[in-house]
């Protein structure tokens, strides 16, 4: 948890049209991203061991992109 | 576009139990991630300036995250 850092997240906002946003909503997005995140991982890491693999590539992640 | 950095991404996927990632893995998910939050953020904008607020709080992204 906390692995994301505000402020790149506050510029997504920002690029997004907005002309003020508040830092609890830049949490809240930092938030809600890395718990998308956290579970697309989750899904990624079994494919990348269903086909025999250590290494997770692009490919898991795409994949569980798509199934999430 | 290419807000996120990418290092706390692939921490987020090594917390997942990755033992290696690779590079585009990483990309793959920041990538993913950075869309995502490109669609809440501007549905969030629509959600504060429906309230007639120049700022965008936390509330504002709770409720584009529900709706989507």
């Amino acid at each position: 948890m906390a692995e994301l850092p505000i402020a790149p997240i506050g510029r997504i906002i920002k690029n997004a049209g907005a002309e003020r946003v508040s830092d609890d909503a830049r949490e809240a997005l930092a938030k809600a991203l890395e718990e998308k995140g956290e579970i697309i991982a989750s899904e990624a890491v079994k494919l990348a061991k269903h086909a025999g693999r250590k290494t997770v590539k692009s490919s898991d992640v795409e994949l569980a992109v798509k199934r999430l």
